[in-house]
C-alpha cells in the first residue's frame, strides 16, 4: 500500500491552490534535467502537471531518488503547489501557471523501455499499437476518442430516459437471426449437438418486448456478425437500438433527429438544422448511383440517355438502344484536368466495370472533346442544358448496364469530391432515404431477398400488389445517412400475422420453416401485437463520424484484426481437447 | 398505418383533462357490458383508462363494432375525456376520475384468446410463463421488475459518471479467463481450430485499463459461465464492474457505499446508514457459520468446544479431543418448540452432514435435556454464561469436524431465522467481509486455489510467508453483502510482475504457462501499472432482492431455464450441417 495518497489529480491545480500542500500520482511522461533541477511532467487521465525536485527544498536524497525516474514510471509525490517563476508559465497546459515542489517520493512502480513512445500523435503501425493497446490507449488522442465515446452514450442513455424509453436486455445466448451475415455459434455442453448463436442484432427481442407492451425499447448493445471482414467492419460491433409502438414513420424519424440536436448541442457545440432531406431510394439512385448519398457537396449525376440515342457516337447509340444508360456528372470548374487526371478517373470507373469514361471540356464557344464531332451542335447544346454548364467545366460520362453506370459514376463522384476537398471533416450533413423496395431479386440463387429484413412492413397500398408485382413494392423503411455513410436504418414492422406470411412465402420460406425458425414471433403476432417499428444506429461509426476520424478501430478499446484475431490476447486460440470433448464436438 | 394518431397515454388523464378529445391506443385489458353500455378498461405501460362505448354518444354502428372486442385486442379509441359520474370513481386508479367517452374506433389488431390470464399476479407455471414471455411481460408485476431495473441501471450510470468512471466496452470473442468456471466457447471460421471464449467476467481487460490510464472505469457488462446450474444461476448474467487506480480498499468500499446511499435514496425512499459493519472472514466463519452473513438478525454462533472437553458426554467430549469443534446456537425463546420441530432441525443439520443435534430448554431452574445429566451444575453454568441464555430459550449444538458444525449452523441460523420470522424482505442490512485468505486447499486436486482470483493481491505484511505459510496469507479482498447474500466481491490487485509471478507458481501455474494465458497481463504490468483495484456486483441478483423477489428470472427479461434452454426461442437448437462445415468442426 502506498504511503502517499493521492489528493488532487494532474489536471486540477491552479494559481489559487498556491501554498496548498498535496499529493499526486501519475506517469512520467517526460523529465528535464535543468540547472540542477529535476523537471517532471506528471501525467494522468486528467492532464499533466509540471513537479519539480530541487535539491535546496526537498533535499538531495530525494533529488538522487529522482534522478533514477525513467519515461512511464509510476510515481507518487506530495509537495507543495507554488506559482511558477514569471514568464515560465506555459499557457498550452490547464495546470501551466503552477508547479510542484516535491518533498516526497514513491516510486510505485518502474517502467520498462516502451516499445513506441506514448505521445497524441504516432505514425507507428496499428499492429503494433493493438499488440500493446494498453500502451496505445495512455495515448491522449486514444483517451481522447474513449472519454468521448462514454458521454455520447450518457447522452443517448438520458435522452431516451427522459422520453420514455425502457432499456432492456436482451439476450445473447440465442437462436439464429436471419439478417444476413453468417452467425457465430456457440455449441452447447448440457445440451448435446444444438448450438446457440450470438445476436446479429436484437431484432426479435425487440418486436417481441413490444407486443409484451414495453411501448418504448432501447438498447446500445453489442451484436455479432461472422463476415468476410472489410477494414469498416468488426465481428462484435455496438449499436444503438430502439423500438417504438403505435407509431408511423415519422414518429421513428422525428425522436432520432431530436436526439441528433442533442447530442450535437451537448458535445459538439452545434446547432443541427431538422427536419433533414428525405431522398427516396429511387432518386438517390438516380442522383447518387447509391442509397447513402454524400449531401455534402452536389455534382449530381445526370441523364443524356435521349440525347445518345440520336448521337453518332457509337458506344453512347449502341447503349442506349439496348437498355443501357448513358449518365454522367459535371465537375464544376474541372476543365484544367490533365491527361493524367482524366487517365486516372478513367481507371477508377473501369474497377467497377465501366468501359470507358467520355469526356468533354466547356470553352467559351463549345464543347471540346475527341468525340465532340459526333455531336451535331444540337445535341452539344442539348447536353449543355442538361448539364447546367459553365466555360471551365469538365463533362464525364459513363454508358453502360444501369448497375454499372451507378456505381461508377457514384465512385467517381466522391473522387472528385475528395480531389476538390469538397468532403468537409467538420460539416456533418444528415439524410433519410426513404421508399426502399422491399425486395431485390437475388440473380445469383433466383429468388427474392429482403432489402433489409423479412420483418419490414410493405407499405400498406402495395399490399394488394405483393404477390404479383413484387418488386414495384415499396417498404415502410428509412436509412439515415451521415455524409455519405449508412449510419443506420429501421422500418415499420408487419404486425399482422397473415400479411408475414405472405413475405415469407415470398421470400421462399415455407410455413413450416417459418414456424421452426420464427415460430415464436409468429405465435406472438396472434395474441395482440401493436403497430411498431423502429431503428438501429451503429455505435461505432457513428462515434468515429463525430470525431472525423476513418477508422472505427479508434474508438473501440479492444478492436479485432481484419483476420478477426485480438493481437493483443491472442484470441482466437486453441483450446484443451478435454474442452471439446465436454462440448461433445470435435475439429475436423 | 392507423388513421387515428394516439395523442395520450392510457396513465395520464385527469380531472383536469375532462372535455377535451383525444386519441387512446392500448390493450382491452377487461370489458364490462352494463345497461347497454360497453365499458372497456384500455392498458398500457403507463396505466389504465376506462372508456365506455354509449350508443347515444357514438351511435349504435360503433357500438356493435365495440361488442367485437375481446380481451388483449388493440384498439385506437378517439373521444372525449369526462368527469366519471359522482359516486363511480375509482380511487384505484390514477385516472379513475374519468372516462373517455368514444366516438371513433379502430381495430389495430385482434387476439387469440391468451394461454394464461394478463393479471398481476398469477400461479400459472414458471413454464408456460417463459414460452410466452411476450404475455408474461404484459403483466403489470413483470412490467414494474423491468422499468425498475431501467431506473436502477441510469441512476448507477449517472452517480458512476459524475464521480468520473469511464463506461469502456470490453470484448465478447476473446480468450479464455480463469474464474474457475467453464468458458463458452466460439469456433472461428475465418481461424479453423481456433476458439473465442465468451468472457466470465472482464477482469483481465479492466486492469488493462488501469495500465493504460483511464483511472476510473465502469460497465453494466453481460458475462457468461457454462456451468451445471442452480436455481439462481443464469448462463448469462449482468454484472455492474468497476475499477479503479491509486487506491485501496476504503476507496472502493466508500464508493460502493455512497453508491448503495443513492440507490436506496432515489429508488426506494430510504436512507442507508454507512459505513456498513465490516466483518473479517474469520469472524464470519465463526460467528455465522459462512462467508456471506445474514445479519438482519442475531444468534450467532458460539464456541463450546472447552466445555466439551471436561463433560461425560462422550459424543461432544471425543470430538473436542480428538479436533472437532462443539458449536451452539441459542434460540432464543424457542424453549416451546415440539419435540417435531426439534426432530425437524435434527434432520436439517443431518443434511449437511451433522450426526445429531444435542439441545437443551432453558428452565427457571436449569437445564432441562436427555443429556442434562452428563454435564455437572458447574458446566451447566459454564454453558448457560457461554449461551447467555434467559429462561424460555433453547440451546442447540452440533458436535463434528469443522466444516459440518460451521455448515450446518449456518443453515440451522437461517432456518431459526425463517421460522421466526426474523428475516424481514423490506430490511436490507449490508455488510462487507474483509480479510479473506488469499488461498485454499483443494483436497481433490491436492493444489491450492485462490480464494477470489489469480490477481487478487496478498497483503503486503504477509508477502513474506508467501511461500512457506500459503494457508495464512490473507488477501486484499472484500465481498459485499445483502441480507446473507453475496452481492458481489473485489480485491486491490497485484500490480507488481514478480509478486504475480510468485502467486501463478503457487497456484501451480508455471512460467510457461503463465506467459500463455496471460502474457499481455505480464507484458503490461511491466510498463507502468499503476496500484489498482476494483469490484463487480451481480444485478440480476441486486435488482431482485431490492423488488424483494427470491428468482432471479423475475428481474430478466429473457431468462433461460435451468438446462440453460430459452422455452420461447427453443434455443440452443440444431445447426445446418453446411454451417458446422464452414466452422471446421463436427458434433461427435
Amino acid at each position: 500500500m502506498s504511503n502517499l495518497k493521492r489528493t488532487h489529480t494532474c489536471g486540477e491545480l491552479r494559481k489559487s491552490d498556491a501554498g496548498i500542500e498535496v499529493v499526486l500520482a501519475g506517469w512520467v511522461d517526460s523529465r528535464r534535467d535543468h540547472g540542477g533541477l529535476i523537471f517532471i511532467d506528471l501525467r494522468d487521465r486528467y492532464g499533466i502537471t509540471q513537479i519539480v525536485f530541487n535539491p535546496d527544498y526537498g533535499g538531495t536524497e530525494l533529488h538522487k531518488h529522482a534522478s533514477e525516474l525513467r519515461s512511464e514510471y509510476v510515481i507518487a509525490v506530495k509537495g507543495k503547489v507554488t506559482e511558477r517563476p514569471a514568464g515560465t508559465a506555459n499557457p498550452n497546459l490547464q495546470t501551466g501557471e503552477i508547479e510542484l515542489l516535491v518533498n516526497e517520493m514513491e516510486i510505485l512502480n518502474r517502467a520498462e523501455l516502451t516499445p513506441f513512445e506514448i505521445t497524441s500523435n504516432t505514425d507507428v503501425s496499428l499492429e503494433l499499437r493493438l499488440k500493446h493497446r494498453y500502451l496505445d490507449l495512455r495515448r491522449g488522442e486514444m483517451q481522447k476518442h474513449l472519454l468521448f465515446r462514454h458521454k455520447l452514450c450518457q447522452i443517448i442513455r438520458q435522452f431516451l430516459d427522459k422520453n420514455n424509453f425502457v432499456d432492456i436486455e436482451t439476450p445473447f445466448l440465442t437462436k439464429s437471426t436471419p439478417e444476413g451475415a453468417r452467425d457465430y455459434l456457440v455449441p452447447s455442453r448440457i445440451n448435446p449437438g444444438n448450438f446457440y448463436a450470438l445476436p446479429q442484432s436484437p431484432q426479435l427481442f425487440k418486436q417481441i418486448l413490444m407486443i409484451a407492451g414495453f411501448d418504448r425499447y432501447f438498447q446500445i448493445v453489442r451484436c455479432f456478425r461472422d463476415e468476410d471482414l472489410r477494414s469498416q467492419r468488426q465481428p462484435e460491433f455496438t449499436q444503438l437500438d430502439l423500438e417504438m409502438s403505435f407509431v408511423d414513420e415519422n414518429d421513428i424519424i422525428n425522436i432520432i433527429e431530436s436526439l441528433l440536436v442533442e447530442i450535437f448541442d451537448k458535445l459538439m457545440g452545434k446547432r443541427l438544422k431538422t427536419p433533414f432531406p428525405r431522398i427516396t431510394y429511387d432518386d438517390a439512385m438516380a442522383l447518387y448511383g447509391c442509397d447513402a448519398p454524400d449531401l455534402r457537396f452536389g455534382m449530381t449525376i445526370k441523364d443524356i440517355t435521349d440525347i445518345g440515342k440520336q448521337t453518332d457516337f457509337k458506344v453512347f447509340k449502341d447503349v442506349a438502344q439496348s437498355g443501357g444508360l448513358v449518365r454522367g456528372i459535371n465537375a464544376t470548374g474541372c476543365a484544367g484536368f490533365s491527361r493524367k487526371e482524366i487517365d486516372e478517373l478513367t481507371a477508377l470507373v473501369g474497377q467497377f466495370g465501366a468501359k470507358g469514361l467520355a469526356w468533354f471540356k466547356v470553352e467559351e464557344n463549345g464543347l471540346s472533346s475527341p468525340i465532340a464531332k459526333f455531336f451535331t451542335q444540337e445535341l452539344q447544346t442539348n447536353i449543355k442544358n442538361r448539364m447546367e454548364v459553365k466555360p471551365g467545366d469538365l463533362l464525364l460520362f459513363v454508358a453502360d448496364k444501369a448497375s454499372v453506370v451507378r456505381q461508377s459514376l457514384a465512385q467517381l463522384r466522391l473522387n472528385l469530391g475528395r480531389r476538390l476537398g469538397l468532403m468537409k471533416k467538420d460539416a456533418f450533413n444528415f439524410s433519410w432515404v426513404v421508399d426502399f423496395p422491399l425486395l431485390e431479386f437475388n440473380e445469383e440463387l433466383g429468388r427474392y431477398d429482403s432489402l433489409h429484413h423479412p420483418f419490414t412492413s410493405p407499405k400498406p397500398e402495395h399490399l394488394s400488389i405483393l404477390e404479383e408485382k413484387p418488386l414495384m413494392v415499396k417498404a415502410r423503411a428509412y436509412d439515415i445517412v451521415l455524409n455519405g455513410i449508412e449510419l443506420g436504418g429501421g422500418s415499420i414492422r408487419i404486425h399482422d400475422t397473415e400479411v408475414q406470411k405472405r413475405v415469407f412465402r415470398l421470400l421462399n420460406i415455407d410455413d413450416v420453416s417459418a414456424q421452426k425458425k420464427f415460430g415464436f414471433l409468429l405465435d406472438a403476432l396472434k395474441y395482440g401485437a401493436p403497430p411498431h417499428g423502429g431503428i438501429a444506429l451503429g455505435l461505432d461509426r457513428f462515434t468515429a463520424l463525430l470525431l472525423g476520424l476513418d477508422d472505427i478501430r479508434e474508438v473501440i478499446a479492444f478492436p479485432k484484426t481484419q483476420r478477426a484475431t485480438c493481437l493483443m490476447t491472442n484470441a482466437p486460440s486453441e483450446v484443451d481437447g478435454q474442452q471439446l470433448k465436454e462440448l461433445g464436438i470435435a475439429i475436423k
